[in-house]
């Protein structure tokens, strides 16, 4: 539009000056908790007609395969047994259901500093998942992830501004055994950031070792119950309309040991979720509003993440799709699915298709994740780092994945409307006898560190500039970011006693 | 969250066959004109105060520099000229210029196909800017553009679904002579897509042949005038709050010959226009407003496009920057002010501040585009192709762009709410007596082509395909792609009867 992008540099000492204070938190332009809403995907009237079709479907269908617990536990709740084995739910008590349960859940890091509250439309963006591949940039190369390229996850997801938590988002392939792996995945991550981790369990029974590891690392069983700083992912649903029977005894056994609980389901559409958007969201949301009946039938005001995460498809190919604009419709109409009820819940964006992070994965990330965000999703899951739909995760992706979220952020944040940021008095003064420019006024130079992100990879030299510095790539500046991040201690690392006594108590499988 | 990512492939062959008949282009999935708004990054209230605040910098503040001719149409309109040569708009004025300035402007393609109908919140996207360099993916270089680039930048968005107009992205460098680079703009964007074309004029004398051009292209000065096929990108005002002179000269000059304008106000944030989002919008605002009440003063009724593009500054730097979240915030703003007035606009979007088409490319141009069109802005500008913050034009990335902007597309069709889609009888037969999943449903293989957004370059391979494939990369098939639609005849390239004329009537550049 035009050629002259470079403008004066008049007050170049004095912004150079103010930058270099560092902002205390809550004057950062972005954070974790920002409140987003301003993206309605769906009308007032499509709400209702979604909600009208989750209480048919938990009415009518049901849900099949709880175990006897869990049927014992949601049969005193007010649900009933059919001779075919399927739970059903009247819509009383779904609707006192949602009317009892939490507005609002604060999920904690073992610093508290990185504790969220999620509730309202307050947004927070980490990892998830659980991939089976490390993507290497350099080489272009998927192979089998282990404990230490999770740890290095947390490592990186530690240092990042705007990776608010971090969900497992790898599986350790190379601890065989299952109890030794989830533990592992406890100590791999918790070694690694002290903000919120979240964690799944292959089995019921290793929820109590899991949890003596836990009071180990809060310094005692009172501590870790006031500030559990882990969830459990949960997949209490094999959808369509099932109860994953092993998972649902998972989830007692958290609930038991005072960990909130994810209530993730994740249908397929077109394959174990109806292929349209609103026919994905209405089953997610009969799924989870029947594992909330089951968290509360439990333990009344358990703390559980209301969390649909249906997925895409690709109907030509029957793979999964994780980046596509469906898929950003899918969560930011779980989203506003979330508001309408009141409950802090989460979905899943920021999936790239895409192999490797290039632009196709940026495009990807981005638009899932920006719509996630405005739609005021309280967790953002699998944000960061997650290539070819969900099987491989990327440290220098993770690490690019800061900027994409911090402005994803920025958009959050919104458009502040005040008689300040309106700016008359500022136009009239530099209009009408001033100096005709808005370069160094104060209100430009006051809020240059406030108001405006700014990349700490993405580049925005000019093309001289950037020839001149050797036309830098942008994978190689993240793989340069990951050996920095890597080479110093963490500040998460274990207190070296503690260390001890957890390698005495179980097998650690990360090199100390 | 899950490993398996491949489900079973039953009906494959019957997808496949439905997949093989083409979708008439009312069924396709995404198109030009779909309908957003579901983004609303301004409140009602905060909507009011800007208003507000325009009214009062269009009655106090006012503009300069507007050339004689425009000081007579706008006091003969009710403006008044002060003694200090700025030219005041009462707001009686303004609010009767707006309620009766077009509600719709229809622009037109050279084939009828691709007309454009701006209205409410429908929206399309093109291409736009001046760059002056051409970037060459294969050695990561910028070098001068020339008319053979802008030619076959507007051959390449011919041939794109979802790139609805081809405003001029790049300058003829290599054309030293200004009338005949104007001319010769038109050539070569005209011979080369049938879509709408927007140009820009250098000097109101220019207009006259450019027009003579239009009309034996058109086929007669009546078919031009009935069809007009291309606009004048026109930058009246120079921010803040002054006009343009010898644009606003060209512009009455195209409005004399038919000719639609876009009255673009280009002003960056913290340099010529406030840096906060809300002042930055105000400004633009109420320059745009001036050039309507200018345009209707001229013509009443002459189509204009309401063109407030505030760019955003890196205020570290100095430089401008388009990738920003503060940029998807200006003009999403802008977007529902344009709804606010119920005028046809436009604005910028889909900038990379990038050097090159990589991911940092891809988030920057999804999270303005996406959120663009979200906003129901009927013009989204620089949509694809546009790098270092619009100083490089990228004939790969213009083509990544179709599917970049094709995803942004499914995400403005939204989510639709009826008996059919929220699936409850298909939930119904799945889950009791039926198959436990949704593939090979009527309803899923159905739908497979008109709900669903395929990308054409996007890669959705497994690892393991994508390996056995030999690890494609993006920007190599985005380079062959453009070898293969460049090695095709043009189906917009004139007659040669009509060529010749041209070439006999004006010293054209291009080679025949």
């Amino acid at each position: 539009m035009t050629d002259q992008t470079k403008i004066r540099s008049g007050g170049r000492a004095a912004r150079r000056a103010a930058r270099a204070a560092p902002l205390p938190d809550h004057m950062r332009p972005v954070r974790a908790g920002l409140t987003g809403g301003a993206y309605r995907p769906l009308t007032a009237d499509g709400m209702d007609r979604i909600h009208a079709a989750v209480l048919d479907a938990l009415e009518q269908i049901g849900l099949a395969d709880a175990p006897p617990s869990g049927v014992a536990y949601l049969t005193g709740a007010g649900a009933s047994l059919g001779t075919d084995g399927r739970l059903r739910f009247p819509r009383t008590l779904i609707e006192d259901t949602i009317a009892r349960a939490n507005r609002s859940i604060t999920l904690m890091g073992r610093d508290p500093a990185h504790d969220m509250e999620l509730s309202g439309a307050r947004v927070h963006y980490g990892t998830a998942g659980a991939a089976v591949h490390l993507v290497e940039v350099d080489g272009r190369t998927y192979r089998e992830c282990g404990v230490q390229d999770l740890h290095d996850a947390a490592r990186i997801a530690d240092t990042l501004d705007n990776i608010h938590f971090l969900q497992r988002p790898m599986v350790c392939r190379d601890i065989s055994d299952n109890l030794e792996m989830d533990l592992n995945t406890i100590y791999a991550c918790c070694s690694g950031t002290t903000k919120h981790v979240g964690v799944s369990f292959t089995d019921p029974s290793y929820v109590a070792q899991a949890a003596e590891m836990l009071h180990m690392i809060a310094g005692g069983e009172d501590k870790w119950r006031a500030r559990p700083f882990i969830s459990n992912s949960n997949c209490f649903v094999v959808p369509p309309m099932k109860f994953a029977t092993e998972s649902c005894l998972v989830m007692e056994e958290c609930i038991r040991h005072g960990i909130p609980v994810l209530l993730l389901s994740a249908g397929m559409a077109g394959a174990t979720a109806p292929s349209t958007v609103a026919g994905a969201i209405v089953q997610a949301l009969a799924e989870c509003l029947a594992g909330l009946v089951y968290v509360n039938a439990v333990q009344p005001g358990h703390p559980a993440i209301f969390g649909t995460w249906p997925f895409g498809l690709d109907l030509r190919s029957g793979a999964m799709t994780g980046g596509s604009g469906e898929q950003a419709l899918l969560t930011a109409g779980c989203a506003q699915m979330h508001k309408y009820y009141d409950l802090p819940g989460g979905a899943a964006a920021g999936i790239a298709d895409s192999k490797l992070p290039d632009m196709q994965a940026g495009w990807e990330q981005m638009c899932s994740n920006v719509t996630a965000g405005l739609s005021g999703l309280n967790m953002v899951y699998e944000a960061a780092g997650m290539h070819a739909s969900l099987l491989g995760f990327c440290h220098e992706s993770l690490i690019l994945g800061d900027d994409l979220i911090g402005q994803a952020l920025r958009c959050v944040r919104g458009i502040e409307v005040t008689e300040e940021t309106l700016a008359l008095d500022q136009m009239r003064a530099v209009c009408m006898g001033g100096p005709g420019h808005y370069l160094g006024t104060e209100q430009t130079l006051g809020r240059m560190e406030t108001d405006h992100v700014y990349p700490r990879l993405g580049d925005r030299t000019s093309p001289k500039e950037w020839s001149e510095l050797g036309k830098p790539d942008l994978l190689a500046k993240a793989t340069a970011r990951k050996a920095e991040i890597l080479s110093r201690r963490s500040a998460a690392a274990f207190d070296p006693a503690l260390d001890k006594a957890l390698r005495e108590r179980f097998v650690i499988h990360l090199p100390r």
